[in-house]
């Protein structure tokens, strides 16, 4: 089993590697190798598999050659140019979401091989006019282009395997919470910020009301959620390969509160409130009555509290003080 | 107000500008020019504008950039490989239908002149596990990749009008029944011929049972419609601009009776009946039972009985006997 993780050095990615590396079995079969690949060399991680790391821009058809080759049993395609990012610069967003997913596909394609592409989309897919609660047959309304293009990429991933070319899954995330490292250019990122940033003894700032509500899942069972994916059977996905990963719908209020009953008081200090009105009119068109009864079926599953995101965080990524 | 039709070769892209040229205005003020553009030079019509025909091959940007220019006002986007063509020739597909759509896009943006884009999406946008009645927020899941090219065109309308690029407005036909001219290569194309032709005294072959139903719009009323879709105002449009185009579900048997009933039982006794597996594994994936509630309520139309449809056959496209 020989599993290609392109977008490996991103925060998902790199804990994916890790998890299947100490895994060391994918779809039933030892895995052999995992290679990361992203824009920058990624990280290396080590496991009891072979691990290589890569180069790979998939705006570029011959870089996605060189690393999409006839070898590859698995591609996990989580490479994107995020929400904020992608609506500032439209070019950036078009070419790394949209053409950079294509460019990927139609390399599976000419190889003949068929590989399973488990593909990250997002539930920023939904928005607009669509009634809530958002269910498995809702129309893909998104308010943004990286919701367009996430979109687009779930129609490539369902064509491309109606057509047998890949065996492709793909799984709106939620927001991912508590994800460590720094802030990204996602419109999200202060729904990580101001828990991370606290809980290091460091101020964050919050851009939102404190009922703002928002859909999450944190990264531990999400990496779990990817792996189940790549494991699902063809023949349960249906005629739509692309679900909702479930998550659960939480206020900022909830989420400070989850991370005082399992740190304390002080963190909740380190927050400052300044309303940001260019996030909230990114993120208040995103959806959180959310119903992934299909995903939920096929055995992916959400956490149980945000407590456990707060434990997940500390247990797994916070720096050593 | 200059108008371009891309696909203006076709048969709704020449009944389009020979409307369009006989009504002499558009959203308001006089139509100063009509251009059909077409991949091979559209066959002239005449009216009482001025009416250019140029080809354009909108797979190539330069031959784009070329065609739209910065003072076409309204731009018709008709131009596509079929639905059974799309699904021999994937390649082709892809780079007319949804490369080509983004092309033209794209040359709208670098304009900053913000056109009127109509584009012409099709009811194969829908399919799979999705329940019927087919509503406004239902969710597209074709199960051809000439759906998935046109719902993604569709996506790409969306995203460039909410970025102020376009003012773009998209129209899922349903099939346009009885089309004139010669059978072409979409899977529907026996949905007119089995009319057309033995109006004409020639036979037909019917590749369905006659119970067989589908959801149907003449050409004149696609015509009206496509004209009334450009004078929409934005506002009216909302968070997604693209809406099934009005048409309504008839049984073969029920064109047939039709057909006899306008034009006597000889042409019926000229069709012959021969199952096609190919074309009956297409077509019966397509959905029938259409709620076009946003694009009546916005003044859209069908046709009031199939009737009518054969009428307008025999009035606007006999050829002379």
């Amino acid at each position: 089993m020989n599993i290609l993780i392109i977008g490996g050095g991103g925060v998902v990615g790199q804990k994916l590697g890790r998890a299947l590396a100490a895994r060391g079995t994918l779809r039933g079969q030892d895995i052999s190798k995992i290679t990361l690949a992203d824009v920058v060399d990624p990280a290396p991680i080590t496991g009891n598999v072979a691990i290589e790391t890569t180069t790979c821009d998939i705006t570029d058809p011959a870089s996605v050659a060189r690393c999409v080759t006839a070898d590859v049993d698995v591609i996990y395609l989580l490479a994107a140019i995020v929400s904020a990012h992608a609506e500032e610069d439209f070019d950036a967003g078009m070419s790394i979401n949209l053409i950079g997913t294509l460019n990927v596909l139609n390399r599976a394609r000419e190889l003949g091989t068929k590989p399973v592409v488990v593909f990250s989309s997002s539930i920023a897919v939904y928005g607009g006019e669509v009634p809530d609660p958002i269910i498995d047959h809702t129309f893909l309304n998104p308010q943004t282009s990286y919701g367009t293009q996430k979109a687009m990429g779930e129609m490539l991933i369902n064509d491309f395997s109606r057509k047998g070319y890949i065996d492709g899954r793909g799984f709106r995330l939620p927001t991912i919470s508590v994800r460590p490292g720094k802030p990204n250019r996602a419109a999200s990122s202060f729904m990580s910020s101001i828990l991370r940033e606290p809980l290091n003894g460091q101020e964050a700032i919050c851009p939102v009301d404190e009922d703002f509500p928002h859909y999450y899942l944190s990264p531990r069972k999400c990496v779990e959620n990817l792996v189940k994916g790549a494991e699902l059977e063809e023949a349960d996905l249906g005629q739509n390969r692309c679900m909702m990963m479930p998550g659960r719908m939480w206020t900022i209020r909830q989420l400070i509160d989850a991370m005082t009953a399992v740190a304390g008081p002080e963190p909740a200090k380190l927050i400052r409130w300044e309303a940001e009105p260019d996030i909230q009119a990114i993120v208040k068109g995103w959806r959180f009555d959310l119903r992934p009864e299909k995903a939920l079926k096929l055995g992916l599953t959400a956490d149980e509290s945000f407590e456990d995101n707060i434990r997940y965080y500390l247990e797994d990524d916070q720096p050593s003080a």
